[in-house]
């Protein structure tokens, strides 16, 4: 299956029916994003969570109160992703192909932009990535970078790393820029222990990918950071993606692009 | 006094001790917010509302629950803004100097970008800016393009107006759109019978001011939105700006431009 050319409702029926993949380099020019849902009474904290920390947690969407597609995704939210991740009381309980039955009628489904979506746009410059070459999930790490509280909510920066040959780095950079809705140029460039890293090999999130030499890792800020918002906080309820495996939207990449 | 020359500290004293005046021009160089201060309860509402309407509604900074200064505005909330419109149940109910009264321990505080931390870049594109000149009010207008509404906020559109000679109508649009989070780009340029304005003269809020032979009305989404939506939707209990009479921040204008 060429996954790269599928049309997101094609990717998305494919999930409903059961597959269960990170999507990485599915679906070429289409927007991905990061799923988190959590109860009503919540949505005010995170939406200013998102305000607040907006490299992090650039909100595409909001949906109504239980609503399960929003303006941006056409599909069901409780079927139409790869696999999801349930948090009570700050951890995570289960990762599971279809949250139907966890769904619960307060839940406020929030879009945020996705690394993923600028992928495609690397790689027309160039600019190699090394988890699609290796058909695994991007490396994600929590960092000692603290975001910027917003009510009950607080926790650490997440970031995803891509691994850039060192001539390379200013055009990844200059590409990421162009798209802010998906977190934009990297938040950091070079030595990992500087924000926190302790060992590429082992991500929090994800798979670890090579690092060869004349390559630098590169860090961008991950859609992640909300959930790791969720379990620092101890949110007593909350539906997300599991990392890697994204919601894929109705929306071009290239609405996201600026000049 | 020379105005363009105060600090933003300076200036919100000259407010605090009774100052009554539109903002326009005043404090070269310094961001000016629009102001809406509603019950928490209706915070998450109007938080969405922005992200659903960010033109218009472009969120600088976000107050804790009965905080009377932000991040961004150093001053008093209360009393620092030379003029404000206290809302009940949807009316305007007083314009006043002072809020301390009507000030409540559950107001949340928005400051939303304000169109007049460009105008100090037109002017020096050589952009006039008429209602500088005549030392008025920037006129405003309810419009009739309505907002995507959020959760019980919903309304029109409100704009300001700039009358631009029309060979300097893309250096007016090159120069505001480098300023996105305060309002950047004009939403409408030429005929206002076309986004539902009836006369130029009778401006919603603000002064009129003259449109000379050769010059085009220039249309620029305006803060005064939420207001609107304040308005249009019955909200119980709010305070802004009055229209014009704008929070000087702390912040630098350059720090919202962008290449």
């Amino acid at each position: 299956m060429d996954v790269a050319a599928l049309t997101p409702e094609r990717a998305r029926s494919h999930f409903r029916e059961g597959l269960r993949t990170p999507t990485a380099g599915w679906c070429r020019g289409w927007t991905q994003a990061n799923l988190l849902a959590v109860p009503r009474e919540l949505a005010y904290d995170l939406l200013l969570f998102a305000q607040r920390n907006p490299v992090a947690c650039p909100v595409l969407d909001v949906g109504d109160p239980g609503a399960v597609s929003t303006a941006l995704f056409g599909g069901d939210l409780r079927t139409d992703l790869p696999a999801y991740r349930v948090y009570e009381d700050g951890r995570a309980v289960a990762d599971v192909g279809d949250v139907r039955d966890a769904w619960r009628d307060d839940l406020v489904a929030f879009l945020l932009g996705c690394s993923f979506t600028f992928e495609d746009a690397l790689l027309r410059a160039g600019v190699p990535v090394r988890h699609i070459e290796a058909g695994t999930n991007v490396p994600m790490y929590l960092t000692s970078i603290a975001c910027r509280p917003a009510g009950s909510l607080g926790g650490p920066l997440v970031v995803s790393m891509r691994p850039v040959p060192a001539s390379l780095v200013p055009a990844a950079v200059r590409v990421t820029a162009r798209y802010p809705a998906v977190h934009g140029a990297p938040v950091h460039v070079g030595d990992p222990g500087e924000i926190g890293i302790a060992d590429l090999g082992v991500p929090d999130f994800g798979d670890p990918v090579e690092v060869r030499t004349g390559e630098i890792p590169v860090f961008w800020a991950c859609g992640v950071t909300p959930q790791a918002a969720v379990m620092a906080s101890g949110v007593s309820f909350a539906i997300g993606h599991l990392p890697g495996h994204m919601a894929i939207t109705d929306a071009r990449d290239d609405r996201f692009q600026v000049p």
